[in-house]
């Protein structure tokens, strides 16, 4: 495997102490250097007389890779390492959001209009008009993160509270890049029907349900139910989140490619929740030639999937010539490879039979099925799920902007149409002339994206018939609630 | 009834075209002075030569009044009533509350940080020590809000939806006086099975779950089995918040009448929720006299109750002298009154009937039992569950801080010892000194309610075992999550 970056993400701080004596800081940091760490900084903590203590930080690229740097350190003559900490676990120490207040309650008169009494007549409103809840509660910004923490990132079934983490980081994401107020609420159950139960009961409260890291197949049961028995949207984002940025980055690929899609000869591997979700969505956008990978080969219609709807479908809509071939096989003449399946799944020299100009997309999370380093001169564009390397597939493209969309519109569902209008939202902020091999998909701090996202979803709503108000602009005042005498 | 005071509760703005001619305006304040209206502001919105627009802002003591209000600026000749906006209304338009980030988001970097891929390694963490959620994520300063707005407020069941500007209301008095995140989780279902199923699975999210407003004898039930279940405090406010301020109120009540617990004759009208809640405290606080009363009276030893266990416990546990006389009855001679049950309950003459130095606690809300206004002289100290009299027993006195408290040490449960700890601190932030017959109960203002609260809840949690890690000064900084090397 290539060496990776070090990067922030495993980002540490050792605190060293050691004679005060000329030549001993330079020996520190060679000693960092020849362990492959790149020195961030170097702070002064304590010093006397004889002593010197230092914070040396230090980027490392995984978290073996921060112990050898530590040893390194430790190797060096008269050098004792007192702590060492992790900036990363030091961000998330106390949790990554809190709530907050949208109205002043400082005085008697405030609390007597925010609270009891006047809150009654607020309440009675509602209960009056149900269709009111949108405009005088937090209803109409705010998302619920739903997980049960079973498919977390790519570490699996790690449980409710694990995700926790995940689910705040996506919540900051929803605020940061969306303006949409998310909560996270994990749930320390795997039963299908009774997290059907739960989302459907507290349903009342949101916008809109953001499923995340729920393992397939449930995923898919959970997903369709919820939309078809809730009247807000319902939006499984590992699954339609990864497809909508994969089509993004797909539709600026083939313009520097210059291929079209029903030209294509795909390859997924990971026939999973984002695996067939992309696989539609790449076949909406006219892809023909698609042929799905799990571990056992090719979905193809000579095996037996059992009771597996999601492979059964894969059997009966994907592989027009039925191919039986090893994933090495059906590379050959590839022109895309999409993996989401798992790390290093693919070797430089399966990659180097795809066709001239191919296109990878690997897309496990966090180790990639190759790294950017190992393909070989065949691929034309690269895309990974990391954010430490260029054409991140990041979902943070699309949820925040389309939740801000379709709560823009108080739309009742999520479709297709709206799922591609994102697609194109996002791949139309880059302009054709800065387009390049290097910068297919957006920078997630781009603020265009959301904006266009939103606004893109929010029209093909109100198109497809599934908005219930129009859109409007954000400096509008909402003064309905008048008395009327 | 009494006529109640205009406030801001109720406060309207009209809208109101008239000729621009001198003496206009003094008529159209008069008209809203005679109709008991009180003018809170005159603002010009549009004048030409010939007409004028203004804003007239009015206090008015309650829906019905605000519309006389109105009709008596109408009627004033020549006046036109172009709208009546609602102060009240506009402040919950988009809700009272929001959710905030806590840290940085603006450059790659902290993303790797806060999400992926540095964010595996945090879910790892509490994977591999379940203990580290309480650290690591928001868990330890975040509470739900539970309704399933079955009994909110006086209102009734109205439903999850409705409730919500209530719990979003709770939410917001969380922050402002315990500095703690709360988040609404309102729940449309009223199955009792599933509503502690659906609590018990978002558990591993939060640090405390405060039920609210849900309905006798549901609510005990739901809450003594997550109590048992759960390994996070459980606190049905509408109980034991309603009754921690009311022992708070006595406590003090007692030093103005000057009398003592085990002497005190009270009776207590309503025996829901809140009733039951009261008159557990109360005995604790060594009170021996107690009759309860529901709609059929009084309950003794001598009525059927079928399977209402609650009802049951009050003629198994209260009532010494199985009296069964009405009410009115029941009152002569009483020392104390404490209403739970519904507006306009008892009359003057009744109250009339109890000893010298009454003490009438009238809670129910937003209609007292009784009004102020209409207590005979007999009584000494008078509360009620309004923000616009004195003596407010407001359950804003003990949620905040309780749950801070709570928190601070990571309690597992809020045990009696803890509730009645509380109820100390809040009558012990009134100095004897400053105790009086209208100021028995401190402002929801006073920072020192909350701060109190918390530090006697942890001191009494740590006591009494229920604390899962020492009390932390607020400056003490959480520095455990280092990498031993």
């Amino acid at each position: 495997m290539a060496v990776r970056t070090p990067g922030v993400a495993y980002s540490i701080t050792v605190r060293s102490e050691y004679p005060n004596v000329p030549g001993m800081l330079g020996k520190i940091t060679s000693a960092i250097g020849e362990a492959g760490g790149s020195a961030q900084g170097v702070d002064v903590v304590q010093t006397s007389q004889g002593d010197m203590v230092r914070d040396f930080t230090v980027n490392t690229s995984g978290h073996d890779h921060a112990i050898k740097v530590v040893e390194a350190i430790k190797a060096v003559e008269n050098v004792t390492v007192r702590s060492v900490s992790d900036q990363t676990f030091l961000l998330h120490v106390g949790g990554k959001i809190e709530m907050s207040s949208r109205v002043p309650v400082t005085t008697r008169d405030d609390m007597s209009k925010a609270y009891t009494p006047g809150v009654g007549r607020v309440c009675m409103a509602i209960h009056d008009d149900p269709a009111a809840v949108w405009a005088l509660t937090g209803k109409g910004h705010t998302v619920a993160v739903v997980s049960d923490g079973s498919a977390v990132l790519g570490l699996g079934d790690i449980g409710a509270a694990a995700s926790l983490p995940v689910m705040e980081g996506k919540a900051l994401l929803f605020k940061e890049f969306g303006g949409v107020d998310a909560w996270p609420v994990v749930l320390d159950t795997n039963d299908t029907e009774e997290i059907i139960s739960i989302v459907k009961s507290m349903a009342p409260g949101f916008g809109g349900i953001n499923l995340e890291d729920i393992s397939a197949p449930r995923c898919f049961e959970i997903e369709e139910r919820l939309k078809a028995e809730l009247d807000i949207p319902v939006f499984h984002d590992d699954q339609h989140g990864t497809a909508v940025v994969v089509l993004a980055g797909l539709i600026n690929a083939l313009k520097i490619v210059d291929k079209k899609p029903a030209d294509l000869k795909v390859v997924v591997a990971g026939v999973g929740a984002s695996g067939t979700a992309c696989t539609k969505i790449l076949q909406s956008y006219g892809v023909k030639s698609i042929i799905g990978y799990d571990r056992s080969g090719a979905l193809d219609r000579t095996r037996d999937y059992g009771d597996n709807v999601m492979k059964q479908w894969f059997a009966d809509n994907t592989n027009p010539d039925n191919f039986s071939g090893t994933l090495e096989e059906g590379l050959v003449g590839a022109d895309m490879f999409l993996g989401l399946a798992g790390p290093n799944l693919v070797k430089p020299e399966q990659i180097a039979k795809m066709s001239p100009d191919a296109i990878v997309f690997a897309l496990s999370n966090p180790d990639p099925e190759i790294w950017p380093e190992e393909v070989p001169d065949n691929v034309r564009v690269m895309a990974t799920g990391r954010t430490d390397y260029p054409n991140q597939v990041n979902n943070s493209l699309c949820f925040p902007g389309l939740f801000r969309g379709v709560l823009d519109v108080r739309a009742s569902e999520i479709n297709d149409e709206m799922k591609i209008a994102a697609a194109q939202a996002i791949a139309g902020v880059i302009p054709d002339s800065h387009i390049s091999e290097d910068f297919i998909i957006p920078s997630v701090f781009d603020k265009n994206v959301a904006k266009r996202v939103a606004r893109g979803v929010a029209r093909t709503a109100s198109e497809t018939g599934v908005a219930r108000r129009r859109q409007r602009r954000g400096d509008e005042v909402y003064a309905a609630f008048k008395t009327q005498s």
